[in-house]
């Protein structure tokens, strides 16, 4: 069984759930650190599996298929060998990417058409080819070829847009089901709610969307702008529309009260560049609220970087020291925080879990949502 | 007692020794990883405990004392406890950043006056400034203040300087018998010897350092671009001078090959950026010769980085993977590649500790030095 679910909360729409994939069985609420290039920034792969405990990363399909290559991966046995990771792992559809990153893209009813933003290259992503790419790298989860439409956005183009992902996830489903995984393990596709922040959009998708009858259920195109009460509000919708019995992955989400929040509104999987890129910024996020270690306050503080988690970096650094690392572009300032960072998405979602069981989520979630979001 | 001699190799001048500080006793010859600001770039320090098993790291004097600055440092308790390092440290003066990184600088009997190359503010250092300095920061071994000439210099120049430099060392003894710990442990003073490639000069600094009968003694103003052999040369030459019964440093060297020449004329500690440097451009240094992990030819190459050495990279990480990601510039092929060469270079030095203690050292450094330099 790919998921089950071991205990609903009473307070909130919340779910204590466990995944199983060829790589694993891990609890949910998740986060999945992004391993844009195949590795999470400044992170070894045994700290993510030692420190930060982490039993799924995800993969960006537009950058792996840039580089390595496929013929790369393919070489080395999928993308796990590839970089040596022995866990779960998700990957995107690219879609994501070939909008934001590449300049230049066409996108018509066959499929996209974009330049590499490395090289200016051309190329032509179908959900057949992203299909084929994904089977390629091989990762446990694999996410529908979709578009994901901007914030704001017309109405009448978010239609349209949700529509051809509709039929896309159609062309998806069809060539999973022609096609063989590559390297002995099982591969689950994940299809994506679209339709901005329009309700009959949103819960349209949706229904199409759960009777495609994958093993769970992905939302995109939120966390792209848009206020957090309209994320919200779709995800709740989506939620109410999605199957109770299916995991639901809400994409590119977010900061730890948008974490707590969709928790609460019944999402089980996460992912975001933010506990990663914010590291090599100097934010680190903790159990006590948020510090930017560039701040002179921290120039002769030397308590670790947060006593609220049980971590080895506490038997090493401090927040001077760090801040001095930070502000003189030392990597090792990014490698600490970063690991800080994950550590601590980790944590969240394991001690939000517990909570979850314990039936006092809702309450501890008001609590640690101020917490954690205030400002050190 | 500071140092021992456990065995004097036969065929060449090399010796296995114990060296101990008040952090700890190690064996030498050893390998001190370059921690420029309190951080040996790219790399945790537990990484240099349990992966490289480092038992010393130098810190410099000038980067430190601009950036995080004395205050901090002494706040902090010593740099010790500032970076998170249980084990021994060794300050440099100051003196080569002084030369080598401030634009503006006048040199004088009393000191230099140079401008930091961070924000252009002007500073003084002088023999007794320096060990002041020296004793808030807290190394375990400190380095006397010296000039250290560049390559090509003419001769009166060198000696003039050299003889100022030994002026120096009477100022910086008298400065360090002054003057107590900051932090409860000892500090050992070793003087510089100096004189370019001048063998009369060379010969004369000799005598003066070792009449000096500090603990340790130092080569400076080597490896600054003159050849390899004039190097040896000067190496050679010196320790025949400096007392047999006292550590032998030769600052700033160098390749593999250097170390292991230089261990054969007598020389007994070792450091250089080299392996930190050379490894945040891809160059990796192995048991088997050296890669240039950019090149194209290891994009395929699913091997371990280095098969002769016992290391957790091998568990994780392949050369394809080390040049996908050196080649995107992702900090972690930098963070893999400083493992992997501070990791060798270390074990290079153990290595060639019992190959002296077994008495095979001659040959075994023929073969190494060829093994270990050629390209791969």
């Amino acid at each position: 069984m790919f998921y089950k679910i071991e205990h609903n909360d009473i307070g909130t729409s919340a779910r204590a759930g466990v995944i199983t994939t060829d790589h694993g069985t891990f609890e949910t609420p998740i986060f999945m650190p992004v391993g844009t290039a195949g590795t999470v920034k400044a992170m070894h792969q045994r700290e993510l599996e030692q420190e930060a405990d982490a039993p799924i990363i995800l993969g960006n399909t537009y950058h792996l298929y840039l580089r390595p290559g496929l013929n790369i991966i393919e070489q080395a046995g999928g993308l796990h060998k590839f970089i040596g990771w022995k866990r779960s792992i998700l990957t995107d559809s690219g879609g994501f990417q070939v909008y934001s990153l590449s300049g230049i893209r066409k996108i018509n009813e066959e499929g996209v058409k974009f330049k590499s933003h490395i090289d200016g290259s051309a190329h032509f992503f179908t959900p057949e080819s992203v299909m084929d790419i994904q089977r390629t790298i091989g990762a446990d989860i694999v996410m529908a070829f979709d578009e994901c439409t901007p914030y704001p956005c017309e109405y009448e183009y978010a239609r349209k847009s949700m529509e051809m992902t509709h039929r896309w996830l159609g062309r998806c489903v069809t060539r999973m089901a022609e096609t063989e995984p590559k390297y002995g393990y099982q591969q689950h596709l994940f299809p994506i709610v679209q339709g901005s922040v329009y309700k009959d959009l949103r819960l349209k998708s949706a229904e199409v969307i759960a009777e495609a009858g994958c093993v769970g259920n992905a939302i995109g195109g939120l966390s792209v702008g848009e206020p957090a009460e309209e994320m919200y509000a779709m995800s709740e919708l989506v939620c109410s529309v999605l199957p109770k019995d299916k995991p639901r992955y809400l994409m590119g989400v977010g900061t730890p009260e948008n974490l707590l929040e969709n928790i609460a509104l019944g999402i089980d999987m996460f992912d975001c560049v933010m506990p990663t890129r914010n590291a090599r910024n100097g934010m680190l996020f903790t159990t006590q609220g948020i510090i930017n270690i560039r701040n002179k306050k921290w120039e002769n503080d030397f308590t670790p970087l947060d006593q609220g988690l049980d971590i080895y970096l506490n038997d090493y650094y401090t927040k001077a020291y760090v801040r001095h690392l930070v502000h003189n572009n030392e990597m090792l300032g990014a490698q600490i925080a970063t690991i800080q960072n994950i550590s601590f998405y980790l944590w969240l979602m394991r001690e939000a879990r517990k909570q979850i069981v314990a039936g006092t989520f809702r309450e501890w979630k008001e609590r640690m949502v101020k917490q954690c979001m205030q400002r050190l």
